[in-house]
């Protein structure tokens, strides 16, 4: 695949400063890239590199002067250069149709242009949209949906009746509908509750690496669409997940939480159950969040505190031991100050 | 299946108030709820809807005054609103019988009555009893023993010689008997030692998706009965856990620490190697357990305090920077007292 | 199998004190060791059941008096004991030869030796060494490639391109190479940056059940050789892990995060994206590392402190009401020293 930098400037909304009819057709980082590559110069301190590169064009934030090969300029590079490669790298590797090493329930409806590879399990009536690519080893259970365009990788498990959107990609090893936690004493012993709701998963999602996303008691835990989710995860029953929110490795999301919009969860955060995160809300790594936040808020810690609070308190936590030092010391001294304001 | 109310109180302990005739066929939130369902009111706040609901009969704690509907009243709604929806939604979806696309050994003894799905693999000597189900694309290695009634989500790896008890149920993904993670130091080298010992779970505990129970150096690895796990976990070789304890998402348990009896581990907690908890202990989200816990405690943090304790810590903490400023003023006061009294 | 303790105590570099020609065939701890058996004594605690022990030798750290039974003298007991088991415990359990229940690519190049489970896919171009073992329900992917001896658990998914060396065990669950987390915000949409880099795993690494190692996005994300790591571990992107390193259950390494040699990360941790964490430190569970640390430290703590530093802030940290009360107490006394120096 070749395209003209001009053409590849257009599709990325950027301008070409220098010979916009270079033939491109791959993409490559600027010490390693070659003639017919665009590379990309993500911040100023590469920009002297872009003497020495061999590519034949690069990406950049704005006009550099003196450069020899021509520029694609677009206000966020970084941006441009997740288009471009996606257009180099695109293209399933796996061939269309269904393997007959899979099982495939006589009930289920598959679409003829999915690709089903070997030791797939489809169970009754299920669903399976166009161009959908289930990789070997994954089981989708009965009564489940999965919408056109979306990729499952290998050893992905879909219990029965829950439903993915179009275009989302799930990785190898996660769960998606397994049954919430919950329970009941009834003297010593655990009582089941069972989990007769869904995981719903709307367009665009993503799902990282042997991640769990439990099935609701009743009703629906939801993941809105555009939602990025990293590996190892952990949504409990009841959840509710905002559009486009971010959710990175190892968080752990209790049963029944609510999480806004464009938020971002740093790695390894907890979250309490029945609480809500508003909208655009950062929480910082291994923060363990305790009770509501409301929208716009960076909080950090465990329990939390806002960002900044965080970063106040935490600079005196280190030093609590001097701390401790001299409120011993001070308590002698007014000790001494007790003592000769006693002899007058 | 209908039964009446007043059967299906009797089932669970409770008494009818009103028609106990009244027949019933499924269970629904208050709000969704039909003609044919029975509902339930977990608390007060949700008592006003009761007049509203299309429900035949709810499940509550007491009796309630102009009540339209029959009510059942039960000491414990939550607990028998479990076992009515347990009625409702019992019954696997599986059919009995080995698909002719496992590989099961020839040395394998699997009981006639249990369901075998695709791309299930049964290692030699293994042992699967009465009416065990197994979904697609779990493993069951050689001389494995898995006791009656017991379900196996897919994608699902038991290693060799681990033993399940009856009633257990393994989500998706769930990895029991992995080699202990035992290295020892030859020079620069980690010189792994060889994990010879098993896992052994009791009956009627449930393991989360994609958890990990390692088997044990020498001997085993044991989760007593009634033990419920949440996804994610991990638990190390020779670690012991007690009956009917919970372990919430996420939780890591160290090797050799030994869990007492009704123990709850909420998410995200982690305990060093070779400690000892004690029966009925709580431990809080997030907790780094150091050392022994007696039994009956509630403890919280990392590293961790008594429950109450951790607050009033956490309650200063948060305000560690006035207390500095305090003390800073304060060391300017005592600094000026000095100064006048040497003055005198 | 059959020893001498003689011969058994050449291989690991230890000397005999008793009778070298007695036969071993086994070895068992020290309450339940049979005549045939070797036993070992990893601390003086246990010394008194040398007595009683039925085994016919024991490993020992130094020689010990009026002890009936032979004994094997190492200056390292543990290190001899793991050499000793893995002697009568090696072997593989799998038959050599590929099942004709396995799909393996007609371009994939698989060693007549290797032994192919049922339920295992070998993609396009794939190249599987001598003596591999994979197990039942491993997906390898197109371009992979797996090193000789190396062995695969079931239900591990290996990306497309992957490399594995000589000696690899991957434990069961395991995801090598799905795409790091990588998004750029398009308003208000996460565009996914391709990862086009890979993951390559050096000789002699073992990796635990669940755990992920993400592709690179350009180049690749390096464990190298001899790198142990437990269960549950996330490691993103571009990470590196230098030679021998220890990696407890659960811990997280953010993306282009460089680990040195000889490192140990306790269970739980986290390390932030782009830090450099030098040879031979050590981190304590549940830390967060938020920047480099130099080579040879132990740090604790989230945020991280020397170690010896963050103990002594725990301590004052535990004690904050008690320290806050005697502030105030102080301040009162302050007070009244001001309001006598004021009627002078």
């Amino acid at each position: 695949m070749e395209r003209s930098l001009e053409s590849l400037a257009r599709d990325v909304g950027g301008r070409v400063s220098g010979d916009g009819s270079v033939l491109i057709s791959g993409l490559a980082g600027i010490e390693v890239a070659n003639k017919g590559d665009i590379t990309f110069v993500r911040n100023e301190k590469y920009t002297p590199l872009l003497k020495k590169t061999k590519a034949s064009a690069a990406i950049v934030a704005e006009e550099i002067p003196d450069t020899e090969i021509p520029l694609l300029i677009a206000s966020n590079p970084l941006l441009a250069m997740a288009k471009i490669l996606a257009f180099f790298t695109q293209g399933s590797s796996v061939r269309g149709g269904s393997s007959d090493q899979a099982w495939i329930s006589p009930s289920a409806k598959v679409s003829k242009d999915a690709a089903i590879s070997p030791f797939v399990s489809i169970g009754d009536e299920a669903q399976i949209g166009s161009r959908v690519t289930i990789y070997s080893g994954s089981s989708i259970g009965p009564q489940a949906v999965i919408g056109d365009d979306t990729v499952i990788y290998p050893n992905v498990t879909i219990y029965r009746r829950c439903v993915l959107g179009r275009r989302v990609i799930v990785h190898a090893g996660a769960v998606i509908g397994a049954d919430g936690f919950g329970f009941v004493k009834d003297g010593e012993t655990n009582v089941r509750i069972p989990q007769v709701g869904i995981v719903e998963i709307e367009d665009d999602v993503e799902i990282g690496a042997n991640c769990c996303i439990d099935r609701a008691t009743f009703g629906k835990t939801l993941i809105k669409k555009g939602v990025k989710i990293d590996n190892l995860v952990q949504v409990a029953h009841n959840v509710q997940v905002g559009e486009h929110s971010i959710i990175v490795a190892q968080v752990g999301i209790s049963g029944s939480t609510t999480v806004g919009k464009n938020v971002t969860l740093a790695g390894q955060v907890g979250l309490v159950d029945h609480i809500q995160i508003g909208d655009n809300v950062m929480v910082g790594a291994q923060s363990g969040i305790t009770k509501d936040v409301p929208a716009n808020q960076i909080v950090l810690g465990s329990p939390h505190l806002p960002h900044r609070q965080f970063l106040r308190v935490a600079s005196v936590w280190s030093k609590l031991p001097e701390l401790k030092k001299e409120l011993d010391f001070l308590l002698k001294r007014v000790e001494a100050l007790e003592k000769g304001s006693q002899k007058k």
